[in-house]
């Protein structure tokens, strides 16, 4: 058993503090990553919050983990000590489904164990990447190319992945047309992603102000969500739509602008169900969509796609007593693109 | 100029009376048919009762149509005299669009003219099949091969074409799980399609009464739609679910049925949006889309596929002048499961 430094909360909207978390002796086929960067991603403020009733104290968050393999274990084949490795949203899976037996583990039937407000099989709750160090089975940790810089590396296994996986399951490429509502976090990966793939990209967002880095990221075109004359001019000109807003957004108004098998793929978990005219689906025959991070296999790929475009995540890096403002900043929409907690800042 | 008799109503709740209507002289593309059944689709008594506010009266509705060539223009070349034939719910198209181009005159994104309650190319309101003839585009109109009896083949093209198509085009095949919500005039006809297709149908319906009907039809199961315990039992199970009724369901309690990437097509329009949480569709990739009936060779495919298969409507055969009873029996469930409108009845 490791003791290691970590941040913790211990309740709804109680600041960050030091603590110390255990992390297991090293199994077989477990690599021990000494972490460099965690990203903060939104999710992690609504489980610190605990907006949907379901968080166990202390918690500390994080799935967007990026380090340098310190340990394997006797049996590990894919890592060496010295690799640079990340873990996403999973530390397990049941390894038996279906979905399981297809690499897509983030749809898995069984018990998937998520890298913080879970229980893994030792019946102890999990705990993420706000922490110097995680253990994690060889499966459930991801190859990171060394030519992409760790603190823009660690967003990818959300951000990233969240986004990549839906590009590449309707066929983003070449001759598509992609949009992307809202360049933020996931967003701003997703037009790069995007446009690496060959697609053509547009930005929806609410702030006139981003379309200069949507263009400088890759974007073919901006528009304001707000803007009337644009969803005139683009009725049924898109193969893909991808909302990564957490918001509800007019899901009318989007589903007219897809052609014809057109699908929007929905990301976010607003706090209404989801509202939609059946006129809207049946026209074109449009499909509205959802998708779950990705599975392990995909985000290998992922990691490795983006070293080979030069794709990274625009980071804001803070020390590890700034979460809390950090949280605020990402709550007013203050950040761009990701906020990553530099790890070393809690060794002292 | 023809002039025809046909049954019309003159406003809302107003009862069908006889009148007499107006066909276009054969142009050198066009074929007369002589109606001999016309379906009665639950989208005629909406058109009747003008429920979307939208109705031309004087109306004479009818869009599941079957009779006989009784003369072709100088060019036609898909029909002879005799031959038999049959007409949708449209009647031209742009086109000229991508979707006309492809087949797919559904979606056409340029002007579509539907079988009635629509403005056809001579400026003029267009009159659907409750009338003794109709002149059509040889390309708007479907051979119907003679082994299939006119009655039977009628309600096929909405009914049995707005199942077929969405069953083609999400893959309904062998090992392929498909549901088909609420056995009416378009699931008894999608129950057989789906089955002659290769795949394991299950029917959901309201009454129990129903389970011989949809055993009988080649159903491998059928499910009452409010029993929890099935909800619980076929939870991930279905690649394809199919609801063909026009009023809300609980699309959170169905879509846990899909596995993943199981689709869930809605055919109906209900009058409030539909409602489902972004989970539903998260979880297992899940998609919720909708279909407009098929194009033309997708029509002219589905009714060779039925006379292959022997798959015909289930109707009852009306007389001229009870169509307004038929309407109240519809609304009531009280039809197993097609009226078909004699039209040498109204010939007197």
């Amino acid at each position: 058993m490791l003791t290691i430094h970590a941040r913790c909360t211990r309740g709804p909207r109680q600041p960050f503090e030091a603590t110390t978390i255990e992390r297991r002796t090293l199994g077989p086929r477990d690599v021990l990553i000494d972490i460099a960067y965690a990203g903060i991603c939104h999710s992690d403020i609504d489980h610190a919050h605990s907006v949907r009733g379901n968080t166990m104290y202390p918690l500390v968050p994080g799935h967007e983990i990026a380090g340098v393999v310190a340990a394997v274990g006797a049996e590990v084949t894919k890592f060496a000590v010295g690799d640079h490795a990340g873990v996403g949203n999973m530390v397990d899976s049941c390894r038996e489904c279906t979905n399981c037996r297809a690499g897509l583990e983030q749809y898995c039937s069984g018990r998937r164990v998520l890298t913080y407000n879970s229980i893994g099989r030792d019946g102890k709750p999990t705990h993420g990447g706000y922490s110097e160090k995680i253990v994690v089975e060889e499966h459930f940790a991801i190859r990171i190319p060394k030519s992409v810089p760790l603190a823009r590396a660690a967003p990818l296994f959300c951000a990233g992945i969240t986004l990549y996986s839906p590009l590449r399951h309707w066929g983003a490429g070449p001759g598509k047309r992609v949009a992307i509502i809202g360049l933020g976090g996931l967003g701003h990966v997703g037009v790069q992603l995007a446009k690496a793939m060959g697609a053509h990209a547009t930005v929806f967002d609410l702030a006139p102000a981003k379309r200069a880095d949507a263009l400088r990221l890759g974007a073919d075109d901006f528009r304001i969500a707000t803007d009337a004359a644009a969803f005139s001019e683009l009725v049924s000109s898109f193969d893909l739509i991808i909302s990564t807003v957490p918001a509800s957004v007019d899901l009318d108004a989007y589903l007219a602008l897809l052609a014809r098998d057109g699908t929007f793929v929905n990301l976010g978990v607003p706090d209404k169900p989801l509202s939609v005219a059946a006129m809207s689906l049946l026209r074109n025959r449009r499909s509205l969509a959802g998708t779950l991070s990705g599975g392990l296999p995909e985000t290998q790929e992922m990691i490795d796609f983006c070293a080979e475009h030069g794709i990274g995540a625009e980071v804001e890096v803070i020390g590890a007593d700034d979460i809390d403002r950090a949280y605020d900043r990402l709550l007013a929409g203050d950040v761009r693109y990701r906020f990553v907690i530099d790890i070393a800042t809690m060794r002292s």
